[in-house]
């Protein structure tokens, strides 16, 4: 097996080069206003990670304008849209032409059939009522406003590794402390290693008491599905410590097994757990923009405030309501005819997860991930991520993640994402299997 | 002319009621977690201003459920979208089914498409660069992202009466300071009070330094759009004492004289301002959901670092891109086409603003705006103006806005909104003459 340790990291760096490039700009410009730049900016580390990859894709693409490029990176759906989701849309930006049939401002929390079809599709027998669902353009923005909810004097902890959102928008508020270099790690974030040492599930009895615990399952980058066992361990722990847990469910329909698909299914989550979940990965609507958080009303603050009070209000000021034409596409989905349709989508990308696993099996790399979420999680001992990342990019002119991208535990891995065509999938295949052996 | 201000105002007062309740709520309830609620939350008065009329006019409809009312009260567009728009998007959708015309996530800013003709279509011979323009989902949203750009650490001024989302997310993301109750401010915001005596322009010689100008023009509520003297003279003081305007121009396009339409218009701007602006208005797209922020290349921080790049920073990372399919419709608008047909709505609209001036002046009424912006504002001196507004809700069967919700400086005013049908803006203003009678 190939070791990758011993090439250069420098294309990281990169990022920070432009500080150099910007001490002569100001020099040349003149007017500087007064106003100080945001020391929480300041402290952010390199790019956000995905538009980072898309960087180095535009380099390759440069260098090799022939080849073949196979992206496998972030994660985007490919497969068109099931027309009973699409025709739905169409009658709804018909309508928009028509007197009867033109909507302005729907509610800031989303369409009120929206979020019953959301409580009741997601959340059957699990005792979550629409008003306690808030539709919108996305678990990532979602993320970025419950940490305006939650503010600055709050200390949060993540799986490592885990979604690079969480922590950067822990930086932009103001939660995370000085950045560690020699760590990679912020100082006042919480750090829960997940590898295979622990079935990728943080070692709780060695966890500091956080207020806010992000957790991901299945999760990104890692592919693992916490069990129900392992769940209600996080919930008991998040009760005892008095602790908030914002669960991210973003992959739940990916689930094969008889994993949980929402924190709700375990007891005692009410009190405990905020839910922020996806049509993206579960409906191919990456691009059409739609999500939503469930917070339960049992959910209080320590002064017996409900955090929900204060979720609508940021729901009502910082946002102004998903797209309706969206949100006419999300309802299509949650339709029996909507959901079956969709779910081909969601199957037709766990086969393509289970033909790179194999692959990457049968040549004796450890895989992790695959089964329950579109992700492969491929680990390389010894080796830098980015360093692997750059090798398969130059010799098969494949986009992947290079691991360290989701923090200090995603070291040594790379992320292959099961997302695209399926003649693609086993191009891919053919080219990493020539490439390994 | 009657006068309101012997009744009584309980209805704004009907939110801190709920306090109570929950006192109870925490004894009721169990578990509370140890997370402290947010103290910026805390500080936030009353709910946001537009859901508070909503709750007022259910209210009131629960109360005459045959009365036909008339909401003149949270400017949303009404008339149909011009089928040239919708076809777009209606193509684009049906492309979404299609292998060819599928599409995932876009760039975060936006496409680059719609960039483009932003920048020519709106500032044209004003050096805005495609990649100075943000897509967004609205400048509500964007307002609040600015925000998490410029952090806790700043001071802002608003224009006193001015749309609420300024204070409120500077009080989210904690630049406010306390709220003074006697008076109706937050101790760390300047008030630039905008009425017809200084001709809704702030005397910016009593005006503090501040780091950040929130100014909207045409103004949301007084419906004043600023003389190009104006606006030179407001971009003399930013640069004068390094500060940053935040121009919102959502309503540019109702400008009907030589207003400048743009801040980009004013020599010098480019060192000192940031544009937010929006489609929903311009082209009724309200529900659609898509607006644009424009960060000029030469506006630097006190160390010389660029604002665009901290912008991008922003956008990468608590925002994904406006949906493709709105993105889709925006460029239609900025086609010939497009743009003519769009504009015969803001006709139509401004129509219905002279009809509403003119009924209200020839009452013999003290009223403002209506000729650069789809909103009339309407002094009662002497009268509360939640008074004045419970007043003609209930004798009328119209919501407007109490001026007051948007700042103490709006006291004594209301806000009536000009989107409507004809119809029901004729039927308004032969209530409203029967009333004022």
């Amino acid at each position: 097996m190939l070791v990758f340790s011993s090439m250069s990291g420098t294309n990281i760096l990169q990022p920070r080069m432009t500080l150099a490039r910007l001490t002569t700009q100001k020099e040349r410009m003149g007017h500087c206003t007064k106003v100080p730049r945001n020391v929480n900016m300041e402290k952010l580390q390199y790019g956000y990670l995905f538009p980072e990859i898309e960087r180095h894709e535009l380099l390759h693409t440069e260098k090799y304008p022939n080849a073949k490029l196979i992206d496998l990176g972030v994660g985007d759906t490919t497969e068109p849209l099931p027309s009973v989701i699409t025709s739905s849309m169409i009658d709804f930006v018909h309508g928009l032409s028509t007197t009867e049939g033109y909507k302005g401002y729907g509610p800031e929390q989303g369409n009120k059939a929206l979020r019953k079809a959301i409580a009741e599709g997601f959340y059957k027998n699990l005792n979550v009522k629409p008003k306690e669902v808030f539709v919108s353009d996305g678990a990532q923005c979602d993320i970025s406003r419950l940490q305006l909810l939650l503010g600055s004097n709050v200390k949060i902890a993540v799986q490592d590794p885990s979604f690079p959102a969480y922590i950067d928008s822990s930086v932009i508020i103001g939660q995370a402390g000085d950045f560690i270099a020699n760590a990679e790690k912020y100082r006042s974030i919480e750090y829960m290693k997940c590898s295979p040492q622990n079935d990728f599930f943080p070692d709780l009895l060695s966890t500091k008491r956080v207020d806010v615990i992000f957790f991901c399952s299945p999760n990104n980058p890692t592919g693992h599905a916490a069990t129900r066992k392992q769940l209600q361990q996080l919930v008991d722990f998040a009760k005892k410590k008095g602790s908030i847990i914002i669960f991210d469910s973003a992959y739940a329909t990916y689930i094969t097994d008889d994993s949980p698909r929402s924190i709700f299914e375990i007891p005692g989550a009410r009190e405990v757990a905020i839910e922020i979940s996806s049509f993206s990965k579960f409906a191919g609507f990456t691009g059409v923009r739609l999500g939503w958080t469930v917070v339960p009303d049992e959910l209080l603050y320590s002064d017996g405030f409900p955090v929900v009070n204060d979720f609508n209000r940021i729901m009502c000021t910082c946002f102004n309501g998903a797209s309706n034409i969206s949100q006419a596409g999300g309802l299509a989905c949650l339709s029996p005819e909507g959901f079956e349709a969709v779910h081909s989508r969601v199957d037709y990308y766990m086969e393509n997860a289970g033909i790179l696993f194999e692959t990457l099996a049968s040549l004796g790399l450890k895989v992790y991930g695959g089964a329950n979420a579109p992700y492969v999680w491929v680990h390389f001992p010894g080796s830098q991520s980015w360093n692997v990342f750059t090798e398969i990019l130059e010799k098969t002119h494949i986009i992947t993640v290079p691991g360290s991208g989701f923090g200090p535990g995603g070291e040594e891995y790379i992320r292959i994402s099961a997302f695209g065509p399926r003649e693609s999938i086993i191009e891919a295949s053919i080219r990493l299997k020539s490439f390994f052996s």
